[in-house]
């Protein structure tokens, strides 16, 4: 078996085992629009191997079901008419039951094909595993969501064992690189494998500044509420007070106030917040607002990637396996990279010199090149191996659903 | 097994063959606030012998699950706090198994209780049954909608043999009855059961009108569309015309234009819209709409149930058990039961009297007296034994997603 | 001048009088799509006259501008276009001042034509002066919630002095007629104008009950506040509920609660709320609530129009000139004309025979027969004169910016 | 008179000479909560002045009105509660005369003062004037705005002769500079005013591209037209096409297509679109399509800046007095100011260093950085003397009201 099949079958397989817990209903409710359902990531992910390879590429390939891409592409224009996104929760049927058997089927015809095939298209199976990878985060944070509607508050996956850790040691500044640098993924760029939005590679100009040496902690953020940074409008962007005023929001997503203090929920259920862990779930707003009231902001990306790129992107609280997946006290040592994606204070834009790819694939990234912020580093939900420097993630500023939290800058004029 | 018991099994069995077809996910999904999942009206009509029987009059019973009441109440204030409604869609647990034990674990408490009950308690378990049969339909209905809205458009059932009938018979009108009548349900009433709004029994005045033998049919319908109905703004109310341009309606819900005319979307899958069948689907704005194109108006509420008293309620297509449920053209002796609900012209007010009962029951049908319109008659989807002449539903004037139709009135001035 | 010349004349100048106080900015200020800008009133009225009478009936008659129909129509689908009601408040020109010209233009006109008129046509002339007394009321609702909105909070007119008169008396109960009744306006019904949806004049049947001799007062009203009333779900219905929660309704509209109680805001400023003095400017919702709370009901319209039948309607506080519009203290002897619409129980529907006329006329009741509810008797903002036992005004049950008030029933078995 | 005051009484009289043509309903209404009334524009600018200087640094001063700063501030939370933004329109009262002897008022006072102010106060003088100048424009795009919506169509002033110019020239491509470049403003930045978000004066790296000679023509803009560009979502940001899709999208904002091609609606009323004039009021999810389109992209605001440094900022058409104010076919030689605002495709995001000023000044522009584009350049009806090549206008991506356009970059890879 070779790597690129040895790869495919890694991820595919860590994509069911996440899956694993849910039942047919559980995999088939949507909690919002921006959210899909569990059965809908495990069978897109699949359509687009099926889409890109074995339609494309392998003669005489026939779709599993001559209806199904309608339900299951996502956003490629070029592909056609598709299911409206809000629509994807009425999907009960197909049932988890015959996804899984569309895995199962689409899995088999890889196998006989992927031997045969080319560099460029083993290039396009590398970037399904990647869009799967993608995907295996989502249906976490997806399910997540989904899960913290139903008043039960089931838990995925059992609580492991540990306490709380109790407050997190003293944060600690470094100093950012100053002047030229290279960033963002290119022929030299390290890794094979980038999304097209990572490139060009190309030199910025980064101005003299530091950057904390670890995220902000649920510590951090209790100081923020207990000072009022909640109520006071003049923390906060004008976009960022409106959103908060309109939605009467004095919390991270997930957490509640109770007797005993503030707990979260999480994938292993309802829990204490743990003071060293760093904060999860606040939208860009907040983190704005935090940061202004801390008396620094967030770093750009082109920051954020000159001081990541010195750290390996595969060290640090990422995902490995189904379980207990959550945001953890930091380890001894700085890492740039798990727990919590890090909101940047960077629009998602182009780079110098983008350009889309032809066909639908070209759809990717580029089109969402608006209105979005970017986030940096990956999370406790992102597969390790996924991670890079040059890595580009990016949302809404009001989204708080993914594993979002923050490392604060500041200038040094 | 006394009477009581035995209906209570039977009722609570049909319960069960129509949701027999539902997997877990079917039941579970939510299509629009308006709608519940099936899994929740399983469990829905299952609280409901469980609060106001067994937790109200049977020492000693625990509920089976603590914080289930909060899942399962609908609009109970009196029983306090309760999932939102929207969010019903988001209970992918408990599963449907779970909710089918707690049914077997509900109803084994009601047969050791069910002897030793008063009589008092025993018209609270014949409101109990009533209640389910309502549900029943609701759970059809709420189904359907569901299922309209996969692009796969599965059948419940199989569709049963017969083609569409061809032409219905021309329409005759029936003198209508006229002066003092007395209508609604009351000690004299006939059947002993009836909900709190059919009564108290009073005399209604009813002034010279006919009204019309059999429903109005599709083919009555495409003429009405052919003659450009939908779009003749002066034939309509005008809050009709406003739902009518905002939601571009053309043709009655789940209608479909091919290649080979119009087709109609039914439990049984999609199929050629047949022209001797009721019209089903169609909103309170349109009927009316149709009736003025017509010449004619809707009956009142009295007229109809002046007319329909002189016939059986359990003739005519009222649902048996489960399977091909639709609408079907008109046997030869006009009925006034089943196929579909009838709109009237009547709004849904209290009768002179009504004093709703104290308690959570008094919140039964009485709160629900604003801005809805009384619908008569009962449909296929209506459980046989389950109607009677005084019986009133109420829908407001957009709903379409019941089974509703319409026959015509008109004045003899 | 004949007598339709002077009506004409003395309807036409009462508009005036009222707008007079208004600059051009307040006649062109447009609160919320139900309400209407003060110039649009003027204008509107006047393109009725010109439409219906001169442009009809008057040989050779030219619009007075050529593009003003598209903007003065209200809802005549058959007279064509129109401007979307919403944004009749963009109309910042014609001026008011070139309305007034436009008035006085078709008044010459209309002084013209007035005595060859026939008789059909002078028929017209009285549903144009009716129709104008109409928006006369409009007109001061309208202008009063814009001025609501303004925290100036202008008067348009001095208060008369007049202090609040203390408690009101007790209520009484009138005993309600029983049995037949007839009702309605018709060719023997008394003043010779009506508009169409208050005929044909029939029989109505009416059951045994008790009629209130006063409307409910403020001081009734802080009594319902002051026990909870707006807190209470039981006592609502469930429509209403919904409304009282999504907006966080807690007092009638114009009310406010401050170091010195409550005061509302009314034509002629902001004062202390009069406890003897009608409630005003609530919605169905609360009137039914109120009601409930008191254990009584609203009335139906038949039953309020059988009591009001026997009292002289032009007896009471009504308009008869600009100045300290508002609702007062009940006088001695009871009168069901003035102060305030008093809610029934009824939804707005045709009585029995009734059919819209022909052409753009037939759309001036009936096309708004569905999702409202009937208010008789009049307010201190209805011209005298033109009131009558058998008027039906109507509004959806939402609806407060009119001098809106109840008057109790209740059933006696 | 010295320079501050003379420059003070010159900003002020302009701003009177754009409001005559305005009756006080004119000035009074507001179309949408976007755009102010511009009574509230001539109100606004004046508080400006009476509450940064009179109130704060003129001993003695006593507020013209008491209740009118909760009217006519906009945003400053700093200066506590205030009137809501959609509520703007309501303010018939005061009229456009009382609000004229405001600013008739404070500027007396103002001259009074003036001599005595320190240089710190004179600055703020200065800002209030800036200030001003930008509400000038405002002034103008919002009643523009406002009589769009009227259908008489009343131009402001008179349409001055010229016929329109044909055809535009070609467009010629630009070399851009490439490497490291000084942007913003600074102590050393030039002229001595700028807004505090054009500083810091700083360093930004540019990458090798070339920029357009030119705006986009609405030649240019029918043949994208022309070529489906509207109806393709290929070439469409995500969201951009999510908005044309929701607004039916199809043109310029202004524009409809008659008998005899396209016109469009302007401050001098509808006129044929002149295809040598620079396309107006397109969103930058149009100018992000049509640059797609034309195989090219938007710059950046550094790039724009660079580029704009080497011209003469009072040169171009901006807005030197009342009249026929619109975009006009470009002179001979390549201008970067005036005629439309070019989208940037920079996120308007603080410069390295920035930081806001303490109290409600620190406002003006730094809470408005989120989910907004930065346009550069002015137009028609920005003040000539007010431009300068570090200035920074922004707006969100959708909006179309203001006079806006672009011009092309490409990368030269």
């Amino acid at each position: 078996m070779g790597a690129a099949q040895d790869r495919y079958h890694s991820v595919r397989k860590l994509t069911g085992d996440l899956a694993n817990p849910l039942s047919d209903a559980d995999a088939t409710i949507q909690s919002m629009p921006d959210a899909s359902p569990a059965k809908w990531h495990l069978a897109h992910t699949t359509w687009f191997f099926e889409t890109f390879i074995l339609r494309d590429h392998v003669p005489g390939y026939r779709h599993y079901r001559a209806d199904w891409p309608f339900l299951f592409n996502s956003y490629y224009e070029a592909e056609g008419a598709r299911l409206a996104r809000a629509a994807r929760g009425m999907l009960s049927r197909p049932s988890l039951a015959d996804i899984l058997d569309y895995r199962a089927a689409v899995d088999a015809a890889m196998d006989r094909a992927i031997g045969q095939l080319s560099p460029q298209v083993l290039a396009l199976v590398d970037l399904g595993c990647q869009h799967e990878q993608q995907h295996q985060e989502l249906l976490l944070t997806d399910i997540l969501h989904a899960f913290s509607l139903n008043p039960l508050e089931d838990a995925l996956w059992p609580r492991e064992s540990g306490a709380p850790h109790g407050q997190p040691g003293p944060l600690s500044w470094l100093d950012g690189i100053e002047g030229l640098v290279e960033i963002g993924a290119g022929t030299t760029g390290g890794r094979e494998f980038a999304f097209d939005c990572e490139g060009p590679r190309h030199t910025a100009l980064l101005h003299s500044h530091q950057i904390a040496d670890r995220q902000v902690t649920n510590a951090d953020w209790l100081a923020f509420m207990a000072d009022g940074g909640y109520d006071d409008p003049r923390l906060w962007l004008s976009d960022g007070w409106a959103w908060r005023q309109a939605n009467d929001i004095q919390a991270p997503l997930y957490w509640a106030d109770g007797e005993n203090g503030w707990t979260s929920f999480a994938l292993s259920g309802r829990n204490p917040v743990d003071p060293a862990a760093p904060v999860c779930h606040v939208s860009f707003y907040e983190a704005d607002a935090f940061a202004t009231w801390a008396g620094a902001r967030l770093p750009t990306e082109a920051e954020w990637e000159a001081a990541a790129a010195q750290h390996d992107p595969d060290r640090g609280n990422l995902l490995d396996r189904a379980g207990d997946i959550r945001p953890r006290p930091a380890q001894d040592a700085p890492s740039f990279f798990g727990d919590v994606w890090e909101w940047t204070g960077s629009a998602f834009r182009p780079y110098p010199g983008f350009r889309a790819a032809d066909g639908a694939i070209g759809e990717y990234n580029g089109k969402f090149m608006s209105g979005q912020c970017v986030l940096r580093g990956g999370s406790c939900a992102t597969p390790r191996g996924h991670m890079r420097a040059s890595y580009r993630n990016f949302f809404y500023p009001h989204h708080r659903w993914q594993f979002m939290g923050l490392r604060l800058a500041r200038d040094m004029a």
